[in-house]
C-alpha cells in the first residue's frame, strides 16, 4: 500500500513530521499532498490549494479568525478540521492534580518544616476512593477527567445540559443542569468545568458553599465568573470547605494582594493548565489520529462545519 | 438464597457492618456464623473459636505478632486470611498526586504571591502524557498506580525481579531488576516503590541521578534507604533533575533543618500515604471483596500459610 501524502506548513517541527508518519502518512509537497496540516495562522495561509488537497488540519480550537477570512469560501470543497477537543487532556491532567493535592493535603505538607507535623497533618489526609466528585460540565474535559478519576475509586456524579447518561466507568449518576441544585448536600468535592454562560454564573456561590463538606474541595479549570470569589473566600477563611483550587479566577488576572494568594488553603495556578509547549504535544496526538483517520477513510475528528460557522 | 452468616468483632463499626452485607454476607452471632472479620489484635481472640467458623479475616497487612500466639495452630482447620494488598491503593493515589504535583510545579505555584509568576511557570509545566515513567517494584503498590497512569496517557518502564512482562495498558516495557542500570537514560520520572533489601539500598544514587533530566521528578513511597539522600540533595540543589516528592527518608524521621524541609524543589509527607482512617476505608473494601469470594466459594485474598509462617 502505498502511504498517503501528506503537506506540513508552514512550520516544520519534527514533532508534527512525527504526528504524521505515526498516523500512516507520508510527509509530501503540497503539490503532490492530499492533505495539509497548518500549524501557522490565517495570514500566511495559501492564496489557492492545489486541486489534489481534499482535507486541512488546522492548529487552534476555536476558529473565529479564520471564519473572518475568506479561506473556506475559496475552497468549498476542502474539508477542514480545527483542533477542537484537542487539549482537554491536558487540562484535565492539570484539574486532577489539583483535586488530589487538595485532598491529601499537599500545601499544608509543603509549608511543614518538621516530621512532628504528622500528628496535625495526618489525620486530615482524605482520599479519592469511594468519594463522590461532581463533574460540573461533561464536555471534552470532563470526560476525559472521569477517565482518570475511575481508577482511583471516585464516584463521579456529572452534570451535563440534558441528562443524558454519561456511559463511563466511575459515573454514578448524571444529572441535568437544571437540577444542579440537588447535588451539592450529596458530594465531597466539585470540579467545575462548564462553559461560561449567563446561566453558569456563580454556579458556584455562598448557597452551594454552605451545604458542602469542611473537607469538600473546590476546583475550578473553566472560568473564573462560575465561581462567586468573594464566597469561596469566605468559605476558606471560615474553613466551611477544605479548600479550593483554581486555575481560572474573578477578576483575572487576580491582583496581587488579593487573599486567594495567601489563603493556605487555596491553590492559584494563574490559567496555565494548557501552556504552549503541551498544546504543542496535545495537537501532534490529534494530527496523528485524523492523519490515521483519513488514510483509512474514517470520520475526521472537530470537522469544521462552515455553513453553521462554526 | 440464604445470606451467609458472618460475625464482626471485636469492634463493631458501621463501616465493617456495611463491608460484610455489600459483600453479600449477613451479619451473625459468632455460634451461628461460618466466618469471623476480626478487627483487633491477637489479645482479645476469642481462645476457641466455635466449630462452624471456616474462615477468619485479620485486619492486619503483616502478621509477625499472630504467628507470635498460638491463634493458628488452636484452629488447624480454620483459613486465615491478612489484609495484605488492602492499603496498596492509597499509597499509589499519594504517589500519583506526588508525581503529578511535581510534573506540573505545584510547589512553586503555591510559593507565588502574583500573576506575573505565570511568565515564569508556564513554561515550566510538564505533563505525563507521552512521559516515560519508571515504575521500579512492580507490587501491588506498582500496579495500582500503573492502572492510575494509563489514562493520563504516561508510557510505564516496569521494573521487577523476574522481568516477566506486565500486562497492563500503558507498560510499554519489563525490565528485570538486575538491568536496571539500562532505564535511567531512557525515562522522564522514576517512581521508587521496591522492598528494602541490601540489593535496593541506594537503588537511586550519584549516578543514577546523574543520568535524568533536568525536569525529571524521583517519587518515593517505599522505604528511605532506597534512594541516597546526599545524592540527591545535590541533584536537587544543582537542578540537574526536576525534583523529588518523599512520603519516606532516610533517615527517617528526617530531623528539623535537613535541607530537604527547604528546598524549593523537594516535597516531603512524612509516611503518611496511608493514614489510619484511609487504613479503615481500605480495610472495609478488603473485607466485601473477600466476602464475596467466601459466599461464591472462590478463592480468597490473602491467605495466610501457617506452614510458610506468613
Amino acid at each position: 500500500m502505498t502511504a498517503t501524502p501528506i503537506a506540513l506548513g508552514p512550520n516544520h517541527t519534527p514533532l508534527l513530521e512525527q504526528a504524521i508518519t505515526e498516523g500512516g502518512g507520508e510527509l509530501a509537497e503540497l503539490d503532490r499532498a492530499r492533505a495539509l496540516v497548518w500549524d501557522g495562522d490565517p495570514a500566511a495561509f495559501p492564496d489557492r490549494l492545489p486541486a489534489g488537497i481534499e482535507w486541512v488540519q488546522l492548529f487552534s480550537a476555536g476558529v473565529e479568525e479564520w471564519f473572518d477570512t475568506s479561506v473556506f469560501d475559496r475552497h468549498p470543497d476542502v474539508v477542514f478540521t480545527s483542533a477542537a477537543g484537542a487539549f482537554a487532556r491536558s487540562v484535565a491532567e492539570h484539574t486532577l492534580m489539583l483535586l488530589l493535592a487538595g485532598v491529601r493535603q499537599l500545601p499544608a505538607h509543603l509549608a511543614a518544616r518538621s516530621w512532628r507535623s504528622r500528628d496535625e497533618l495526618a489525620p486530615r489526609i482524605g482520599t479519592l476512593r469511594g468519594a463522590t466528585v461532581a463533574v460540573v460540565g461533561a464536555g471534552g474535559i470532563g470526560r476525559e477527567l472521569i477517565g482518570m478519576l475511575a481508577p482511583l475509586g471516585a464516584r463521579v456524579i456529572a452534570v451535563n445540559r440534558s441528562g443524558a447518561p454519561i456511559d463511563q466507568p466511575g459515573v454514578v449518576d448524571t444529572i441535568p443542569a437544571h437540577r444542579l441544585s440537588e447535588i451539592w448536600s450529596r458530594i465531597d468535592h466539585v470540579v467545575v468545568a462548564a462553559p461560561a454562560t449567563t446561566e453558569t454564573r456563580h454556579l458556584v456561590g455562598k448557597a452551594e458553599l454552605a451545604q458542602l463538606r469542611p473537607t469538600s474541595w473546590v476546583i475550578n479549570i473553566a472560568r473564573g465568573s462560575l465561581v462567586d470569589t468573594d464566597a469561596l473566600v469566605q468559605a476558606l477563611r471560615d474553613g466551611t470547605i477544605g479548600g479550593a483550587g483554581l486555575d481560572v479566577t474573578d477578576p483575572e488576572p487576580l491582583p496581587d494582594g488579593h487573599p486567594l494568594w495567601e489563603l493556605p488553603n487555596a491553590m492559584v495556578t494563574p490559567h496555565d493548565s494548557n501552556p504552549a509547549q503541551l498544546r504543542g504535544i496535545a495537537f501532534a496526538d490529534h494530527v496523528t489520529e485524523n492523519v490515521a483517520r483519513f488514510v483509512q477513510g474514517r470520520e475526521l475528528l472537530a470537522r469544521i462545519d462552515v455553513a453553521a460557522g462554526y
